[in-house]
């Protein structure tokens, strides 16, 4: 088997060359990567919009999974052929502390240095997660986004029997809900692409379609008139700002996920009116990554359906171009063995 | 002295006329009043924005302070003398649980049913906080704004110590800062008006014009960089909306209190990325009124400071014109007594 890597040279363009395994130093492993799922930030990379940023030609991939390679000096715990998952976040010099999860100077791997769209990817020890018994290296490469998941759900204090909506039904919405779901909420999913809104089914979700129904009278019915606990913003829309303060009841929650490109109209009135909360959530801390590790190795989850598409890194291209068509893909992982 | 009341004829006008005094039913007492502040509510039912609601001709007034002159049947623990401040929710049948202060069932004394702005005030027996020792007639007529203070700092969960923005120095605003200073916060209001800007340095408050300063630069260079823990929105305003994501340090909070006109543009994003929080506050709970209560007897706050006039029921109309102007006022007391 060849060493390859897949690398984003601008201008929509992935193309795949030779990878050039790094040697661990101190306090660093190597991994021979298993599988790397696509991102939404990938895609927006691929779209060119993130070109001031990444350094090309740039390896991109966060969401991995693969087995220790090699082991640098002064790490402990860790040994060749061990299942990890990374947290692809880095401090830098500065140690995790407090909310550093979002601190200014916090880099991400796979954005801001290479990440493991390749055969071997270096990392530090410290950014390890051990799959355990359970966790197979294909549902390793969701863990990532499965932690965003549960850190949204966590900031939102989802409690059992609460009325939850999450607005917009790709990878990130779907996963919201199906952690929200587990944590006892009663999930809708508000979602305007049919194949999306059949999709959340297979995920045992219930989705509706908001240009065919009454989203509003749906919870308010289903609410004793009172509205929805919990609206996850999932969509970065326009229509997602208005309907979040629209579908809440007295002292309601909005998380938002999304990552608005604009700065929508918002209905400050009703955050007075009805005291309304808003918590704004930006990726995983460790508690988060623990915590996807336990779902998925419980096996509670179909995590299997959400996996649309399983390819190898000369299909990484494909991938993005799929994407980018809006057609029927969720989660496309890249076998990077293949 | 002859009993009388001020009415709300619409039209930018009150007329001055005869009390007529109820009798109180079973769980009602008669209040004498002695104080009624005029609230910026007030001033908008005067510019005729809630005629709607308003059954005219209206008696106004909700920022009161008196004395039991009459108790009904089935009243315990009231006497004729009994130095009281009302708090004006009506929760009609529901008995007040949970959030009901801001149920859509409440109803709002002064607005929806007579107010104070009249020799004799009939009001359920359960709307009643006795004023102690310590808290003068006058200043029982600031409870119910300080009660709003109070709410507003408690949803906010000021701690000592925090870096404490607010934006818009009416006199909320005002009580707000006094509040949340007096809680330990290190608090700057934001105020574009020189003379409410001089005001707050009467108040024992540190307040700048942001059409002079650079508020953020100022919080920056006082927080290390880092941005305020919270941010009061108490004005309104465009600039309002804008300024208080800006100012705000990872994980800081918005305590939402003013009352929105429009659906300002809002940036989601800065909410998404430093995790900000944002919670609305309307009203005030019993607790309010009681910490109101206890702040106000104890003299810590300059609360003689607040109130820029005191007149009589014919300077009502005047009161309103006064405020109207934008000129030189913070709260006006109206002495029903006089």
């Amino acid at each position: 088997m060849s060493l390859k890597a897949a690398f984003y040279q601008g201008n929509r363009t992935v193309s795949v060359g030779e990878c050039r395994p790094v040697e661990p130093g101190p306090g660093q492993v190597q991994i021979r990567v298993s599988h790397c799922g696509i991102c939404g930030t990938d895609l927006h990379i691929w779209h060119g919009a993130m070109d001031q940023r990444v350094a090309m030609p740039a390896v991109l991939g966060h969401e991995m999974s693969g087995e220790i390679a090699a082991v640098g000096p002064n790490v402990e715990g860790w040994a060749d052929g061990d299942p990890v998952t990374v947290m692809p976040l880095d401090f830098g010099k500065n140690p995790p502390a407090g909310h550093s999860h979002v601190a200014d100077f916090m880099k991400f791997m796979g954005i801001d240095s290479p990440g493991a769209f390749q055969s071997y990817w270096t990392v530090d020890a410290s950014t390890l997660f051990r799959l355990p018994e359970g966790c197979s290296l294909e549902h390793g490469a969701l863990i990532e986004p499965l932690a965003v998941a549960c850190h949204d759900v966590r900031l939102a204090e989802i409690q059992p029997g609460e009325h939850v909506v999450v607005i917009g039904g790709g990878p990130i919405g779907m996963l919201v809900a199906m952690v929200a779901q587990h944590a006892g909420g009663k999930v809708v999913v508000s979602e305007v692409n049919p194949y999306r809104v059949s999709k959340a089914a297979e995920l045992g979700l219930e989705a509706i379609n908001p240009l065919e129904t009454d989203l509003k009278q749906l919870i308010l019915d289903r609410t004793d008139g009172q509205g929805a606990d919990c609206v996850f913003e999932v969509s970065g829309s326009k229509a997602g700002a208005t309907v979040m303060t629209d579908l809440l009841r007295i002292r309601g929650r909005v998380c938002l996920v999304a990552v608005y490109a604009f700065k929508p109209e918002v209905d400050l009135f009703r955050f007075f009116w009805r005291e309304l909360r808003l918590v704004g959530a930006r990726v995983y801390e460790a508690e988060d990554y623990d915590e996807a590790i336990r779902i998925a190795a419980s096996g509670a989850l179909p995590l299997d359906k959400l996996v649309t598409h399983v390819t190898d890194l000369n299909g990484l291209q494909g991938g993005f171009e799929t994407m980018d068509s809006g057609g029927e893909a969720m989660k496309i992982l890249v076998d990077v063995r293949a």
